[in-house]
């Protein structure tokens, strides 16, 4: 995985190192054709995802990887490049997830992110929520995936 | 895992098996410390997924899931009891994703899902948009996880 264009060291990233407005883009990952169907055998065992006869037979015209995991995938390249490795705080939840192409077997992902709004905590004052618009695009620049993430973030101390 | 207690069995569950109000409650799914380390090792590398010692000293107190290991395991209970085997046609996306308490090894995962619409296609005659409340519960009755999914489905065959 490529290194990160963030402006800002992971372990100098605080709730003020996101900048609202700021857009980032960074990956990538493959997916390969044994990942998709040992993540669909364990979590979507859906024949689309895990039979490749079969998934030729479906609408989708071949095997294609279950959302959740694209969903693993975009998670795996936010820890390793945009999430702060001192004051990640976990999230809260994910808004308005959507599944937009197919993701297949051989396909090379990659995100861009955007800084929506940077809310500090009113109730507690070591932290901040983040609020990003996440793309997951594939190597043709086809946006396979998008959500609004809430990212839990502490701040930078005095 | 337990057998559904859905009404009709899944190889004649149509969109209009689907009853707006109905509650299905089923499950569960084990989750073991071996595999919330394999899957954040691979998906979510984050100390408190991967690491038991540093996850005791965060403020979690101890390893937990990686929250898109959580939607995994959901994904799995709802392939297995809930979704129609003959008529599936995939999700295109999820709304209000919410992690509201750790899951932790040895938590045991149960569902509780509500239809809360249904909306046949206007543009394809064939199918139809579910759109349901879905809550993942521990062994001790805690919600650990919301979300409303939508889902598309074939309709019954005239």
């Amino acid at each position: 995985m490529s290194s990160t264009p963030f402006p800002v060291s992971a372990d100098q990233r605080y709730f003020e190192s996101y900048e609202v407005g700021g857009v980032v883009r960074f990956g990538s990952v493959e997916v390969t054709q044994e990942e998709i169907i040992a993540f669909g055998t364990r979590f979507d065992p859906q024949s689309f995802h895990v039979d490749p006869e079969a998934a030729r037979q479906s609408p989708f015209g071949g095997l294609i990887a279950s959302g959740w995991h694209t969903a693993g995938l975009m998670m795996r390249l936010l820890t390793d490049h945009y999430l702060s490795s001192v004051a990640a705080m976990g999230s809260p939840g994910i808004d308005e997830l959507r599944w937009l192409a197919p993701v297949r077997p051989g396909d090379r992902l990659s995100l861009r992110v955007t800084v929506r709004e940077a809310v500090p905590s009113r109730s507690k004052p070591d932290r901040g929520l983040i609020r990003s618009f996440i793309e997951v695009l594939n190597q043709n620049e086809v946006v396979v995936m998008t959500l609004v993430a809430m990212l839990l973030v502490g701040r930078r101390p005095a």
